[in-house]
């Protein structure tokens, strides 16, 4: 194994056997079948009432879910760093025609206090800022509380704003709350929701709930690339992970193990940990000089190279056995 | 079995083998994999000198060839139904920023004729005509011989343009023309190549032929949202089908049925065949009276309904006891 | 003077002399000052309730107008050659994202028949289908009736979509209707009202009739880049032309020597007549020998080559002695 | 006169004469005239060899230049604040379909270390970073020095990048250099040229000097909607304002009444200078009990309320008794 991404990471064994068991004979393509009907009776009792788009990439997850939400002229307000931000190649942008301004914070988490500090006027130069978007789990690994995330809501809507929420690791957040996927996000009125970290081999879901943004789901989809024609083999993958709350054993373990490893290297010599470990990144200074050949070792990311800052990274299927030999190497001189 | 469309079908056997087979522990993501390697270098034995993204659905693959060959103020010249017209719900467009200018056809087939009869000049109030766009093989289930296409090369070249080729099914336009997948298309300058229809479960390949190009090409395809992150299983699939050219035996499946259908209805009484059936297409004139019945029982398209034109698609795993069922129900007064 | 095109004529007295009126001292900018004021109450009176937003070019106020009508997974319907598609370098569909679907038309005006016939299911892989377009008067000559038009919006509505008019020469509409500017295209939802090829310098207005477009009509006015800082100076257009019905003496001359000049030629040897003469432009087959030096004589267009088609057009300018002239060189053999 | 803008001025005397003497007959649209002839004219004696494009707006001609720079998967660097980041309401992004990264700046400037700072790696999930754009004169009322100016510009290219330069105030940067406008953005690739600010009434230039970017510059500015069918009204205020440099008259007005203004209330109790004082616009914090009437009786912004920090911009038509009546209410207690 390698901490290098929970994308590292393959199929779950009960997502493979469900691409095999919906291996069956003809349906009807592009979500016209009895798996898609399935897996969104499970978004359904997951989250509640609410439009649902099966994806493929988180990337385009957040293209769709943006863009029922925009116009042209109105912005997004994101945390720095943010995977919007940084991590799409503009596609936010480009695809939504719309502008997204980035707050600076201290571990990934926007509060109402930082939003304030960005709000501008309303005059026709400037352009409209419309929607939150914040991410849950956080890229630093943090997590909100569902109060802090309603808290966000309630300022977006006093201010005219939407609330959206990546939730390319919400099943981590959910985890990290001891809550069901639909109160990690309480007030958000549309959410990336993410299972390809979680173990599918490719399966994200845009939940709509707010019921203003529901009509165009399917041709904001069918628009951002997003509607693959088999779309049972995608279905099956989410019916697997939402059955029994499968999820939950995933993130859980990715979680505990995040947690297993900051305690056992945040007290080491030269290493100290970044920020709070609440879902399954572990983001810690290591020794300037056995951070090389530890991140080649083990396969993670050095995300700050003049700090020698390494992003140590769990997944469903990371050992415990994993980790205490990733510990065993940082600790040993 | 339908004859809904070829998309209705599921994976081919060696498809679903290679995505357990590519199940093994870690990998890197985004392409970065043995298995993309050797599905590129298998890509490489079939198309020659090219840049490849592996992309995940017709659509986006289209758009990502598209991005690369286009600035915003120039056109797309294509065949009036062509898929990037018809069924991409504006994402040619509204991703690339590009107009799309349709030509009547009589089968689907543009020709350096048709092309000349929609010139425009190029003065700054019009769009500058940069892309002809042909399909391989076309909506109508007609194929163009690779003379045909070197002929449509030439022509756009001859007149400052590319040659973009959309090859949802251009497995089945080689298995027509007896050739390679390399030989197929000559002169394309970039080539939407498809396997989903041929077997996949959902894996598209965008070719990028002309090296001017080929830069951009990871860039383009991550920003129209086609990158997925566990890219392995994409690659498993192409790989499987390349190898061996299994892509051949399916796509001569379909071809040889869909002639054997259309050989078993043409004759009919009341029975007319739109097109020449050249890949894996029939489109016939059914019995007024019957059409709606049929369609319901054998689950086809009437694709035209006041004139009662029904589609009639086979798929890498129509059995000729299908065909037969649907010859002789059509046959049945 | 020339019969090349209405925009070729400058400005009109008034027009000039409201340019000096207007230049004194200091003014706030972006239409936050008197003569903004003043325009704006002026189209008030002519146009009724509405929100108005002054531009600066024909195809901004187009791209501004649709897109407060446009998500980008919808579409225009619109008259094959309509300005919007062919003249404006694919401004409409780059800005708004949306696409152009045209429709063949004998005269350059649209029925609700023609617009049934393109009609297509709100399915997810389509376009939305959600404005109708129309030319007031059209890129042929022609205009529609109050009627007409009244037509085409309950239409529209039935549909579930709006009406847009590009009235680039509404004033030209109303001269032929004999009624005011509010009442020349009756349900019309949006209205792109020209007033360069009136005698304005340069002076275009977005007229959002319908309440649900009106809120974000500076916003999008801002973003496709037609919001001037001394907009004073155009709002003073607006207020000359608008001024005791300005407008209407300058249209009446161009179409009343349009009608002259269709009349002088109509019955000559060799000429003929392509469409109701209703506006400010004859559109005329002329002797095939003659037709490029009378072109370059009176610097018209040749729009046909091929069938030896000149587009002959009148401006606020135009004088009888010139159309007189232009009837004597085509008569003399 | 106000100290709001200097785009609060009319226009000088020079330009609304041309305006009517450029008022007389027929002449062809869209640029292909005498006027605008001479002015390209004038504009290549000033910048020497490039492509040049009339515009109306600063909004469209940023957009047009950078429109040709870049694809839709790069992006542009830009200080925090600069123009094309807050005040076009999105139309960069929106119209070119790129994102703009900010950088935070001590005075409006940008240098190769601060951009040297926002470098990152070109890997396929990151924007491409495509362009730098530097305002001359900056937001700030600085302004770089050419050798400031090439420096970026060595930087950019060292870098693959391009350098775009917003001039919306180029002749107020070039009068605080003493060189001419082709002098003071030396290795400029593309420059928005501004005239409106220093007397015109609208007009603007894209200067294409790299030789990749000229070749599309028209249809870039026409779907832009930034192409005026009476083009000659553009042309004739550019004629006037670069006819004997007359630019520099308006400018230096504007530059030296700046400096008597910081000069004049620099030292006053309660009232500091924020940037160095190098082009027309003066930043002061005021006393905090009357900053609100000044800025009521003499129409300034107040720019940052929480710190009392105005803006004071001077301009082409500015006096010197203007500035002392205003600089006497600053003082009196």
């Amino acid at each position: 194994m390698t901490f290098g991404s929970d994308n590292h990471a393959g199929m779950a064994p009960e997502v493979l056997a469900a691409l095999g068991e919906a291996n069956v004979g003809h349906a009807s393509g592009y979500g016209d079948d009895a798996w898609t009907e399935r897996a969104e009776a499970r978004l359904h009792d997951a989250f509640g009432d609410a439009a649902f788009a099966l994806c493929l990439t988180g990337t385009g997850t957040n293209v769709v879910a943006l863009s029922l939400a925009l116009r042209g002229w109105e912005s997004v307000l994101a945390a720095k760093g943010a995977h919007i931000d940084l991590d799409e190649a503009g596609a936010p942008e480009h695809i939504t025609g719309s502008k997204i301004e980035t707050i600076a914070t201290p571990d990934g988490r926007l509060t109402p206090e930082l939003l304030e500090g960005a709000l501008r006027s309303r005059e026709q130069h400037h352009v409209v800022q419309r929607v939150v978007s914040i991410t849950q789990s956080t890229e630093c690994g943090t997590a909100y509380t569902p109060a802090a995330v309603q808290a966000i809501a309630d300022w977006a809507h006093a201010h005219d704003m939407l609330l959206h929420v990546d939730g390319a690791r919400l099943c981590n957040a959910a985890v990290f709350n001891g809550c069901g996927l639909g109160e990690v996000a309480p007030g958000a009125d549309i959410i990336s929701f993410g299972l390809t970290k979680n173990g599918a081999m490719g399966a994200e879901v845009v939940v709509a709930r707010n019921p203003a943004l529901r009509g165009p789901i399917q041709n904001a989809r069918k628009q951002a690339t997003q509607l693959q024609s088999k779309m049972r083999f995608v279905a099956a993958q989410v019916d697997a992970l939402l059955t029994d709350e499968r999820w939950r054993l995933h993130a859980a373990n990715a979680n505990t193990l995040a947690a297993r490893l900051a305690a056992g290297i945040g007290d080491l010599p030269g290493v100290s940990i970044e920020y709070p470990v609440e879902a399954n990144a572990v983001f810690a200074v290591l020794p300037a000089d056995r951070i090389q050949a530890l991140a080649e070792q083990h396969r993670f990311y050095i995300w700050d190279a003049p700090r020698n800052v390494a992003r140590l990274m769990t997944a469903w299927d990371t050992t415990s056995s994993d980790v205490d030999a990733l510990i065993a190497d940082i600790a040993s001189a």
